[in-house]
């Protein structure tokens, strides 16, 4: 696998952010630091630690500084404690292939222990009593994007009226902002100029977005549970994605009203799911999306030319790469 | 009520840390927005700013800084969430009188909402570029307290053998950390020398301690639904709490045994609830528990006496005596 490889180049430096992550969530609450340590071994694809550490040494010759360290394991545990409490919030039971902590230990436990990994986010950022402002608010509007993305999309479902501006702004608060923040702090803490410290939030919200359009797609595609959940669960949900506002663009307002009708009634008319999945495929919705996913991921590419020419800065290239083409 | 006259003394300090808090709970979400206005009109004693803003005057002969609205207003912001959450965790229908997010939104958008509350903690604590350590530090220190407490608490229902030592881990984490976080906090806001603050934090810390061993003892006293939980609503979940333990001590090991063993066993016996119940008014557990309370209540007074004589260190006085008089 791609992060393979970049994982072993990075060697030390992702050895002891892994450190930070794991000293971390150590705990003498004996549930607590066990239920942590499943998580931790469950893994997961660490795409945001990555482009964090990547970014950092691209912008600064290879030189990782400890402010370095601390933010990428802050973005890790902070997409982590996200996905503890959106399993709660979905009610899953599966992720990763393994059980959600959700399954294994109920609502109470897997609350708190959602809570007490955003609170060692926190506790990473301000350690050692940072003096940079740019770090607190990047990853304090982060943090607002990621509550107001889920509460914007919860709001949409009840109505399936979704507009593509609500869409991006949904994919950008829920993925994109945490890979924006990701990257941007990387180039804070190796001191990086102003204007690289843009490229890198750039790069970090194309790949983002990059990242959550091929999730939304592959919500229409996979037809296996390779993906460690079950498929199609964006509809099912009545979440309106890409794909199928992409296929809502080559009909008439009739037709329209009509799919987005059935969509809205899926909890009482579940077969309405698949009428919705074939339209989206009959009127081209997958490729539009495809389309619009390389747009994001070739702005990625370009925001990176300001760097110079280095392994991190293809490793880079080659996530965004990654995040359209990836199967899992 | 108590704080009534102590709100309207504190005036527009009351006033600015209360416009605090609503605006950083503002949204252009809809849902959030209108679900954050209902949280803030249902109110609650909001005792944690109390004491923190009285505090940061009784330092300062009168005088708050920004740091000391910003700070009060994080103490409620975060007493919130957890507030939020737990209701999530226990399933909480109702909460101050009135139905809780839980009851009103599902799990779903009170798992998010709890999250907003807890970012917007971080916001206003991060706001404005603080240089002070020992601010973040209290309030990571709290954020994990109040997770880990819970934990435990949590782990040990299943088992039912919480000792004393346990016991006060879990009531300083679950509620007499944030009070000396809400103290403390206050006191460096004014620039307050070491010791004043030391005093401020030892003054939060046994003011929570008494302040949950009065909830606790309260659980086990009250009839009526004026707490707006139903009644005994502890030892139904298993928490073996102050009563319960100090009328354990005045009996034998097989009897300690016995007892532990019913409250075990009161998911699959709901009738042990109310023999135990008895066993702890016959055995003097209330007394117990109002005699330990006193001794936090006297020791909160005691650390008052570095100040100088104010009217805000009378009313810190009058809050710890209200900690254990309270009937709500």
């Amino acid at each position: 696998m791609v992060n393979c490889e970049m994982i072993s180049f990075l060697g030390e430096d992702w050895t002891r952010m892994t450190k930070r992550i794991e000293s971390s969530l150590e705990s003498d609450i004996s549930l607590l630091d066990k239920t942590n340590k499943t998580i931790l071994a469950n893994g997961g694809k660490k795409l945001r630690p990555l482009v964090s550490l990547l970014m950092a040494r691209a912008c600064s010759g290879g030189c990782v500084t400890n402010e370095s360290l601390d933010y990428a394991a802050a973005v890790e545990l902070l997409h982590n404690a996200t996905l503890i409490h959106d399993d709660v919030a979905d009610e899953s039971m599966v992720r990763r292939g393994a059980p959600t902590v959700y399954a294994s230990l109920g609502q109470t436990a897997s609350v708190l222990i959602g809570d007490f990994w955003l609170v060692q986010t926190m506790k990473c950022i301000l350690s050692g009593g940072r003096k940079d402002d740019r770090i607190a608010d990047l990853f304090s509007s982060t943090l607002r994007s990621l509550a107001e993305g889920e509460m914007l999309q919860l709001e949409k479902t009840t109505t399936a009226d979704t507009s593509e501006e609500e869409y991006l702004r949904i994919i950008y608060s829920k993925t994109a902002s945490l890979f924006e923040t990701a990257s941007a702090c990387a180039a804070i803490s190796v001191n990086a100029t102003e204007e690289i410290v843009e490229a890198a939030k750039e790069y970090g919200r194309n790949l983002g977005l990059a990242f959550q359009i091929k999730d939304d797609i592959m919500d229409y595609e996979s037809s296996d549970i390779s993906l460690g959940k079950p498929v199609g669960v964006d509809l099912m949900e009545k979440k309106i994605t890409l794909p199928l506002l992409g296929a809502l663009e080559t009909v008439n307002e009739d037709e329209k009203k009509e799919i987005r009708k059935k969509v809205a009634e899926i909890d009482s008319k579940p077969e309405n799911a698949e009428e919705v999945r074939q339209f989206v495929f009959a009127n081209g919705g997958i490729q539009c999306a495809k389309n619009r996913l390389r747009k994001y991921v070739d702005k990625a590419v370009e925001s990176l030319s300001i760097l110079p020419d280095s392994k991190e800065k293809e490793y880079l290239t080659a996530l965004a790469g990654f995040s359209a083409d990836r199967k899992i």
